[in-house]
């Protein structure tokens, strides 16, 4: 199976959770958006959105073509490709407990967004400069707290230890708080210098993940497209207060 | 099986999928912060959060005991009780699919819930009103069309018919998209006014889905909590320009 990934070209975004599921696990895949030529592109992936293929059309990237399945919905990706590239636990309990995780992360980066863009995702980020500086610091001084503070308890509380964030294996949850990491440091580096000394834990996932060889092998590639101020994670300083 | 669901006791909030799921059904369950009494309330929903008595504790409300087992996050909780209440399709596929736009839904609550808190959950509406006005704006008038108009096209295609959103049976998006509707019409009826010509299968879902005798008899008993300006759905006129 060659999995096919639909999502903006120009960014990690929310396509970046899947990619680092499909890179972890060596899978083969295309990210078809990304390439160029009859069939491929953006094109091809607002075409797929328009429904005209499938009457199951996704709303809004990304999405993954698996044979004739398209799915979307980043959590809903994960959750099925989880089992396949054996990055989800054995157990339906465990796995609706990594699905949990996984949506709330989902919440976060919604979050995340909104501090740059409270008002409406078509405007300029200049446009709504002033909304976002209130939501930003709701965000860096009460919300990443909290929901930081909640992944780090679970990681604490694991019963198979402080390795992974569900019991004792990696599990696409576990790439995805990395990315978080990754994401807060670039974006808000003045309040992750001031959150990290309460989160031991998600620091060392973060860099356990980091070293992994096809994790690694990844983050030096081209494959992985730099943060930018185009992406969820943007670094606009004005929001970053020290 | 008696399910214990756990949410804050005086909004229908995001609870109240999950309820309309058990309500058709007629599965018994207890709504426990709604109760009174020793190990009832509240105190009993929080303490729960708080991971004490778990090391998998929720986030946040709404959750769903069964048993040993405690679930959070709303679309995940419908994806667990869907095929127990037979709200779901059977195929592994369709499952998906229903799970995709049940996430969807999610996306749509958190739209309007930001339409009166974009900038803080923490923050009064009045402390963000300007804000507040902004952002609705942009959710009247881009958002909302949008995402409705992507739920109608999808019933619209079904090759089930448009009875239902999904195959030819009542499924738990079904239920999730009768209380949209009944809630944009609470909160924005202006906007509800302009768009419905546009969504005639959304709109006889709703009507479909209030004929239900489970449904009718729920909506006309005092478990049904009203509308009200603490709850997702909030009519400040002035978020709904004429």
């Amino acid at each position: 199976m060659r999995y096919e990934l639909f999502y903006w070209p120009s960014i990690q975004g929310r396509g970046e959770f899947i990619r680092l599921a499909l890179e972890e696990a060596g899978a083969p895949y295309r990210d078809v958006a990304r390439e160029r030529g009859r069939g491929k592109g953006i094109a091809a992936m607002q075409r797929l959105m328009r429904g005209v293929e499938s009457a199951r059309p996704p709303f809004a990237p990304p999405f993954l073509r698996a044979g004739r399945l398209v799915i979307a919905q980043t959590a809903n990706i994960l959750q099925y490709l989880g089992p396949k590239l054996e990055l989800a636990p054995k157990s339906e309990t465990s796995r609706l407990w990594v699905h949990q995780l996984q949506l709330t992360v989902e919440d976060l980066v919604v979050d995340v967004h909104d501090t740059h863009h409270p008002v409406a995702s078509s405007l300029y980020y200049e446009d709504q400069k002033r909304e976002a500086k209130r939501r930003a610091r709701f965000f860096t001084e009460a919300r990443a707290p909290e929901l930081l503070g909640y992944f780090e308890q679970v990681l604490q509380q694991n019963s198979g230890g402080r390795r992974y964030i569900v019991g004792r294996r990696l599990s696409y949850v576990d790439l995805s708080l990395f990315q978080v990491m990754a994401g807060l440091r670039y974006a808000f580096p003045n309040m992750m210098a001031r959150l990290e000394p309460t989160l031991p834990g998600l620091v060392a996932l973060h860099d356990r993940v980091a070293r992994r060889p096809n994790i690694l092998a990844y983050l030096n590639s081209t494959r992985r497209l730099p943060f930018n101020e185009d992406g969820i994670f943007r670094r606009y300083p004005e929001l970053d207060r020290k």
